[in-house]
């Protein structure tokens, strides 16, 4: 079972930088916004995640350039959800640029779970999210 | 007696645009920079305001943009308090090419106060504000 | 004759600040984003300019906030065309929360005309924008 | 031989989210800030690579995210060249809470050379580097 989720984002002027490119730092927004297509698909937007007590972030984010992006490109992005038996939300994204159907870019983050009231690190997966994955076929 | 802070700010390479100049809607983080050397010189940070129970969201924010920077470039963003007699807190902000000399842009903010637990207007400026006036010589 | 073009944007997590709402320095971008969403809708944007020889920097922003906006928050941008016989183009902004019908806040920007070789003031306006008025019922 | 530069950021309000902790996108800004600091010690800014006929895209960054950073923290970012036989450039980044003492995260970028008028791939490293390898002692 694989959960997948496509977001077109359109390059905004100001994200380009004096090369006429994208600066590579707006990448990682990116991810966040496919990250959020995919939660607003699977249910698992930050709030959702919230709601059920938790904050997720980001600990670590690794990006690989393959190709640059200009103003006025659009690009793809793809995120896959990639199960883990630890207590950790893995996410990998294919950027591809629609035009081409090049890919620009290849990409992951890994979250944890903290106690959204004590900031605690969880070391065992949350039930809810346990749920979750068996919703949708994963467990 | 006019209160004023000179803040020093490199120009950061992600913040020019295609055309190499700083894109324009990066002088707002300017003026919050300014204001923020301003409040940490006369004791009127974000949260030091927050302290006292207030949050001073920005209700209005404008400015002429009279040359370009771009990458490289330092700009000075000098901050002056502007007194007013109704319940907000205004600033205006010259910013200048310290290389040339020249001024690069002006501009303005104003913000209001908001109790920081019910997020009610405060019609009347609050008490903490007037002392701060009064321990600069404003009133 | 007004012409208009509405824009629906998705308030990003990253751009509500610990108050946990948007960061005033974003309205600029979504008036950019407005802007170009006019540009394409009405043949005005950046690249069709810069194809007929001019740069287009913006001059003169300012905005008056009236409402909050949070994460997970739309927000519609109505940028709105204001003819003017100098040779500049200005437009003004209202952003309005789909959800409640609520004015967000208003703005707007003025720009002038650069010769993109030569980065000179176009103190008349430029022969295509005329055409361009005229497309548009405008002259 | 090792060749390091240590840089003070003061974090910005603007920087953090709504959970009032720094964005985990920031960093890779951080990173460049810390690179360009090295840069501006050693002679290997943007500007200066650019002079030589290069131009220098990330190709890869990772960011391992320790604890959080907030608004009113400071950070020293600490970034280190890591010399490499590839016609590359590799830096680690260190960042440390001053207040604290402790690690807040750590990184690396990979860049490499393109040409700046044909934008073609440097397979082998340009003479001006290996030059510059040379007056800081790394061959």
């Amino acid at each position: 079972m694989i959960l997948t989720e496509c977001t077109n984002i359109l390059i905004r002027f100001n994200e380009a930088d004096p090369l006429g490119i994208v600066w590579h730092g707006h990448y990682v927004r990116y991810f966040e916004d496919g990250r959020e297509a995919f939660g607003e698909k699977y249910g698992l937007k930050y709030l959702d995640i919230f709601e059920k007590g938790f904050t997720v972030p980001v600990v670590n984010v690794q990006c690989d350039y393959k190709r640059s992006l200009r103003y006025g490109d659009r690009v793809v992005v793809e995120t896959r959800f990639v199960d883990d038996l630890a207590a950790k939300i893995k996410f990998e994204y294919i950027l591809t640029n629609p035009a081409t159907g090049e890919v620009v870019a290849k990409g992951s983050s890994v979250q944890v779970f903290l106690d959204k009231e004590t900031s605690s690190l969880q070391l065992i997966t949350p039930a809810f999210f346990m749920e979750w994955k068996k919703t949708h076929g994963l467990v």
